[in-house]
């Protein structure tokens, strides 16, 4: 029995993991993929910081579209953290693979916040997206912390 | 006069692109946003061609959340290839510079080709998307044509 459970174990883990390995011919390609949507959303996600932190003049509407592709976006990544995908990127703390459910709750932190986000934008309003801004950056820096290595 | 003209034009051209240079900190900065822009969105849109051409099953879902980004990360890269970034990458030919006007033809093409493949994904009618897929990769194949070198 304790064989059938395990089987039974497995397979069901296979399962969930497959679609978003079979999304990835390879794995060096689910990682250039994670790195480029991180990459995509930290560059938009940057210009909002420099608004709310005073570098540059806010400007409602590019703090909107900014907002709009960090939502777009934020979703993406954490498909590119398959099975596989562990032993490429030095970054990737071995703790994503081990951690797997503390790792998707961070990543519907940042989900959850980036909706948060962009209703901010919408209300044109500085000290609301300075706000959100830093509530959002919070759950980055919570899942660099814990996730990612030098 | 002329000396005054061309300050002015300068001044005009340089006002133009400001925007676009100023949105990224280093060259090399605006070079792998754009790559990585062209990576989600092609990673996304080659899974539209997968069920196009009948290699994987069509999964209407699945097209749909596709093609959502595929629409969403279109309008993207362009801010990339600013000023000062025609060194970097060998694959992009020194065209993209000395015909800006074709260039931003041929993005714009795709951002609104990318429109009607998520109206078409919207239908969930496989010969609907397959067309419009094929008109999708078509701007993407002229731009590439003209643009890209190896």
């Amino acid at each position: 029995m304790k064989t059938i459970a395990s089987l039974a174990l497995a397979a069901a883990a296979s399962a969930l993991a497959l679609p978003a390995a079979a999304q990835f011919a390879k794995p060096e390609d689910a990682v250039k993929y994670r790195q480029s949507a991180l990459t995509v959303m930290g560059t938009h996600f940057s210009r909002i910081g420099a608004m709310a932190n005073g570098r540059v003049p806010f400007d409602p509407k590019a703090a909107l579209e900014n907002a709009q592709v960090v939502h777009d976006v934020a979703r993406l990544p954490w498909a590119g953290f398959g099975p596989g995908t562990d032993k490429i990127s030095a970054k990737a703390k071995p703790e994503i693979w081990t951690e797997q459910a503390k790792f998707k709750d961070h990543a519907d932190k940042l989900v959850a916040e980036s909706a948060k986000l962009l209703a901010a934008a919408k209300t044109q309003n500085l000290d609301t997206l300075k706000a959100s801004f830093g509530a959002t950056a919070g759950t980055c820096k919570a899942c660099h912390d814990a996730f990612r290595g030098n």
